[in-house]
C-alpha cells in the first residue's frame, strides 16, 4: 500500500499539476506521431516518471487519451459557440440563408481541421479509446462529450431554422466526418504519400476542409428546407 | 524455401479454395466477436491450419480483413446499385423528389445496417487495417473501394439531380457515418449496455438506421437544392 499512501500524501494541487504534465506530454507526443503510435512508456519517459508511478494518476493509456479527448471537446465547443454567436439568426426563407449556411459550415469545418489532435482523437474514441478503461472513465467522458454536443446544438439552432435534434445531428456528422476524413487523407498520413505515388488514384485524394464544408453546408440546407415546410 | 515450393506446388484452384476458407473463417469470427477481437491465431485455429502455414496465404491479420472489406464493398455496391435501378429518375423541381430522396436514403442506410460486418470493417479500415500491410495490398484495396464509390456515385447521379462529385460525397458520408454510428451504438456493443444502465445518458442513444436515413435524406435534399439553382 506504499504507492497509495504516497499518492494520498501529495497535495491536491501537486496531484493536479502532475496530471496536467502527463496530459501535456501525451498531447505533444500524439500531435507529433499520431495517437495510435503513443505508448504509456513513451509518455512516462517524456514526463520523467516511472511507468508504474504514472499509472497511479491514470488507469491506462486509453484513460489519458479519453481525458485529452474530453478537454478537446470542451475547447472546440467554446471555439465554435463563440463563432456562432457572431452569426446573425436566419430563417430558411431568408434570402441570405444559403450564404449563412455556408459561413456556419465553413466555421465548423475550419475549427475542426485547425485541431489535428482533436480530429485524430475523434477517430480513435469509440473504436479504440473507450475500451481498456473503467466504466466510470467512459461514463465521465461520455457525459462531457454529450454535454458539448448539446451546447453546440443549442447555439446552432439559435441561428438557424434547425430544431434541437437536427442541430445535434449536424454536430455528430461534423465530428464523425472530421475523424473519418482525417484518417483517410490528412497531410502527413501514410496514405497521402501513397496517393502521391499512384497517379491513377490521385483524383480521389480528399481535401479534408473543403470536403467537410461542402457536406455540412448541404446538410444544413437540407435540414433547413425540411424545417421550413 | 520449402514453404514457397509447397505453395507453388499447389494448384491455383486449391490455393484459391484455401484462401476462401481463411476469409470465411475470419468473417464468421468477426461477425460473432467484432473485428478488433479476432487474432491471426484464432483464424488459423478456426480453419484448422498452422498459423505459419496460413501466413503463406495472407501477409497479416490486417491483409485478411482488407480483403474482406474489399469483398464487402463489392457486395454492398451491387446491392445498392440494384436498389437504385428501381428508383425512377427525379429532378430537384419534381414534386415527388423529396419522397424519392427519402427512399434513396432509406435504401442506402438499410443496406448498410443489414451488413454489420461491413459497418464494423468500415470503421476499422483507415484507422487500423490499412497499416501493417504491404503497399500493394493497400493499393489493391483502395482501387477496389474507390471503383465501387465511383460506380455507386454514377448510379446515384443517374436518378437524382446530383452531379458526380456530390454523389460520391453522399456515398463517402454514408459509409463513414455507418462506420462511426455503428461503433457508437450498434446493438450488442459495450456502450449500448452502458447506456441502458445510465438513464441520464439514455436520451443520447443513437438508433443507427433511422439516424443514418435522416442524415442522408437531408444531405441529398441539400445537394439537389444547390444543383437545381
Amino acid at each position: 500500500m506504499t504507492g497509495t499512501e504516497f499518492v494520498r500524501a501529495r497535495s491536491p494541487e501537486a496531484k493536479r499539476a502532475r496530471e496536467d504534465a502527463i496530459l501535456a506530454a501525451a498531447a505533444r507526443l500524439a500531435t507529433a506521431h499520431g495517437v495510435r503510435e503513443v505508448t504509456v512508456t513513451a509518455i512516462a519517459e517524456a514526463v520523467g516518471m516511472h511507468k508504474s508511478a504514472m499509472l497511479r494518476y491514470f488507469e491506462t493509456r486509453e484513460q489519458i487519451f479519453l481525458r485529452l479527448a474530453a478537454d478537446a471537446w470542451h475547447a472546440w465547443s467554446q471555439d465554435v459557440r463563440a463563432g456562432l454567436a457572431d452569426v446573425p439568426a436566419a430563417a430558411a426563407d431568408d434570402p441570405e440563408w444559403d450564404e449563412k449556411a455556408r459561413t456556419i459550415a465553413d466555421l465548423m469545418a475550419r475549427s475542426l481541421v485547425d485541431r489535428p489532435l482533436f480530429c485524430d482523437l475523434l477517430a480513435h474514441t469509440a473504436l479504440n479509446l473507450e475500451r481498456n478503461v473503467s466504466h466510470d472513465s467512459v461514463r465521465s467522458f461520455k457525459r462531457r462529450a454529450i454535454a458539448e454536443v448539446d451546447s453546440i446544438g443549442t447555439a446552432l439552432s439559435a441561428v438557424t431554422p434547425l430544431d434541437a435534434d437536427q442541430a445535434r445531428s449536424v454536430v455528430t456528422t461534423a465530428t464523425s466526418m472530421a475523424g473519418a476524413l482525417w484518417q483517410m487523407a490528412a497531410p502527413g498520413t501514410q496514405l497521402r504519400v501513397f496517393y502521391q505515388t499512384d497517379p491513377e488514384l490521385s483524383h480521389s485524394v480528399v481535401e479534408v476542409q473543403p470536403r467537410l464544408t461542402d457536406i455540412l453546408s448541404a446538410l444544413l440546407a437540407g435540414y433547413a428546407d425540411r424545417g421550413g415546410r
